[in-house]
C-alpha cells in the first residue's frame, strides 16, 4: 500500500490532507483536499498520472560497456519502462547496458541524457538525446551517482560497483538487477514492475 | 553566406554534394543530392528547418547569480530564442542570468538542463527541467564549458570568466553579450539574431 | 623471491642486466651491471635501500572517518611503516583511519598528503603535512584512487568501497586489511610486512 | 609594516598580544607574550624564521606549457625562492612554466607537488617530487585554484586565465608576473621579493 490517492477531477495526487507538487516533488499541506471521490493508486500508477507534469529528476541505469545479450535485453526493457512512466533516464552514455537503456528509452519517446567520460559529445552512443561530455574520465561515475535520485544496476564490474557505492554514500536508492555486483544495503529485483514501484515510491515519499 | 541549401521535398540540408546528418551533426558525401530545386538558407533558418530532428547538443548561457534587470531580460530572450530554434540550453541551474535563461527557454517549450554545484537537485531554480546535481561546487564550471559546443556570456564576474576561459581552452565557441568580461579571442554581440546565426554556423560547419 | 639484487658499492638495484632508475621507477638496460658482489634483496629491503632517492609516488591508506580503536591502531602502524620505508602516504585527510595513518606517518618523518573533500585546507586533520583542498566533496575519492599506485583499505563502509572499486577500475593495486569490505579481485592481508612487500613489488615490478 | 614581531629566545612570532601557531596558521591570544626583546620582522623574514615548522600549505605557480625563455627563467627563480623561504609549491606538473618552477623548487630542497591532468603519474615533469595524477584533464585547473592559498601567474593563455579566475572565485590571492593575462582584481608584480612578501602577508594575516 503506497498510501497515495488520485483525484481525477482535479488531476491531483494526495495523501493525509497533503497535495503533491509534481514540479517540486514535495507534499504541501492542503486541508481542503476532498478525499471522497479519490481512488487508491500505486506509486507506479501515480507516475503515469503525473507524467508530463513531473519534474524530470534523473533516474539512472548503470552497467557494463561489454554487456551480455541478456543484460542488454533487460536494460532496453527497463529504459523503455522509464520512458512509458515519465521517468528521466540518465546514464553514462556509452555502449553495452548504457546503449541498450538509451535505445529503449528513446523508442518510447524519452530523451536519454548521457554523462560521458569523454571530451566531446560525439563519443555518446547513437541513442543519447542530450549528451553531456565531461572530459573527466571515469571520475564521472561520481557525477552520475550524485545526479540520480535512484540507480538501477543491470550487471556490471568494478565501474558499476563504484557507482553503486557512491550512490549509497550519497543516500541514493540503489537497486540491483540480474548479475549486478553484491553490495550490502542494495536489494535485488527480478522484475521491472517492482523496480518501477520502488523508484516511484522514492520519488513520492523519499523512502 | 552560409553556403547551406534546403531541399523542402526531401527535408534535407545540403551543400557541395554533401547531405547533413542532423543526428550525428556530420556531412555525408551524397552525389545524388539534387540541387536544382533547393533554396539558399541561413544557418538560423536551417536550425528551424531541422528542429525536432537535430541532436540536442548543449549550448550554454552563462552569467552571474546576482544579475541586473537588463542582464536577466536579455538572458530570458536568449533562452527563449534557443527554444524557438531547437537549441538545447545547458546552464549552471542557479539564479540570476541562469534562471532567466531557463525561464525563457521553458516558456517556449525547451527543457533546460541545469548543471548544479550543489549536492541535491532541489537547489535548481524552478525553471530547470532536468537538474543535474554534481556536488562538486564551482568546479562544475569546467563541466559546463566542456559539455557545451558554444557558450554565450551575458554579463558576469570571475565565475563567468572562468567558464569563458575554460570554454576557449576546450575549443568551444565563446561569445560575449552585454557587459560580459573582456576576453581575448571572444567576440562581442549586441544582437540575439547574430548570436543564433553564429552558434548555428558552429553546429553546421564547425567554424 | 623478488628477483631483485642490490649492489652496495654502487648503491644500485638491478635484475637480469637491468638497473633501476629510482626517480622514474623504470628499469634501464645495463649490460655492465656487475652481478658478482650483489646480494639478493626483498622488495621491502630495496625500498629501504633506495629511500631518499625514490620518487614520492603516492600510496594510499583508506578507511572510515568513524573508526574503531582497532582500525586506528592498525592504520597508525601502517602509516608509520610507510614512512620508515620511504613510501609517500596520500589519504583523504579527514578523521578516523585517515588521521591515524597520518599520525603514524608524520611521527616517523613522513609528510602525509591529504586530498580533502572540503573547500579549505583547515578542514584537514592535524597530522596532514600537505593539505590539498579540492572543494568537490566525496567525488574526491576518484582522485585518491587515481593518484595512488596502491591503496590499502583498513576497514571502511561505502566510501571506502567506492575508492576500492575505482582503484580496481584504474588498475591500481588494492589490498584489504582488517574488516575492509569484501571486493572481488582484492586480496586480504593480516600483516603489515606482507603489505609492504606487496606494495614494494608493485613499485619495482608493476606486478 | 607587517606588524609582525619575532622573539628569538622563544622562536615565536607574535603581534598585539597574540602568538602565531605555525601549524594551524592561526593567531592565539597570549597575554604573556613578552614584547620587550622582540624585533620587527617583515612577513618574508617571518617565513624564514618559521621555515620547518610552518604547515606546508600549497602556494601555486601557474603558467603555460609552451613557455618563453624569459617566462621559464622567472618561474625557476620563483620556485627556488619558494623553497628557500619554506613555501610549498603546487603546480600543474607539466612542462614550460610548471617544469621550470619545479626545477627551481627542487634544486633548493623543495618537494614540488604536481596536480596532473593525466591518468598516470609518469606524465609529470622530471622535477615533480610528489605527482598527483587526477585523470580529469584540464578540469584539474579548478583543483589547483582551490588547493592553493595563493597563485602566482607567470605568463599564460586561456588555461592560466581559467586558473586565475577560479582562484579569485575561491577568494585566493592571485598575483600576475611578466606577461600573465590582465584580470580585474589581480595586481601585477615585477619583483620576486615583493611577491614573497605579499604571499607571506596572506599566510600570516589573511590579507
Amino acid at each position: 500500500m503506497s498510501g497515495l490517492k488520485w483525484l481525477e477531477a482535479e488531476k491531483k495526487l494526495f495523501r493525509d490532507g497533503q497535495t503533491f507538487n509534481p514540479h517540486r516533488l514535495e507534499w504541501i499541506a492542503d486541508a481542503e483536499a476532498s478525499v471522497s471521490t479519490a481512488v487508491d493508486v500505486s506509486a507506479t500508477e501515480a507516475l503515469v498520472k503525473l507524467s508530463g507534469t513531473l519534474r524530470k529528476v534523473p533516474v539512472g541505469i548503470i552497467g557494463p560497456r561489454e554487456a551480455t545479450e541478456a543484460q542488454c535485453a533487460l536494460a532496453e526493457k527497463l529504459g523503455a519502462a522509464f520512458a512509458r512512466h515519465g521517468l528521466q533516464l540518465v546514464c553514462g552514455g556509452k555502449n553495452g547496458v548504457m546503449e541498450a537503456a538509451c535505445k529503449g528509452h528513446a523508442e518510447f519517446g524519452g530523451m536519454p541524457v548521457g554523462i560521458l567520460p569523454d571530451e566531446e559529445w560525439q563519443a555518446a552512443n547513437p541513442y543519447v538525446a542530450i549528451p553531456i561530455a565531461t572530459g573527466i574520465g571515469p571520475a564521472r561515475n561520481a557525477l552520475i551517482a550524485r545526479a540520480c535520485v535512484a540507480l538501477v544496476a543491470v550487471g556490471g564490474g568494478v565501474g558499476t560497483l563504484s557507482e553503486m557505492a557512491l550512490g549509497l554514500q550519497f543516500n541514493r536508492l540503489v537497486l540491483a538487477m540480474h548479475d549486478a555486483p553484491e553490495v550490502k544495503g542494495v536489494d535485488r529485483y527480478d522484475n521491472i514492475d517492482d523496480v518501477l514501484e520502488r523508484v516511484a515510491l522514492r520519488l513520492f515519499t523519499g523512502k
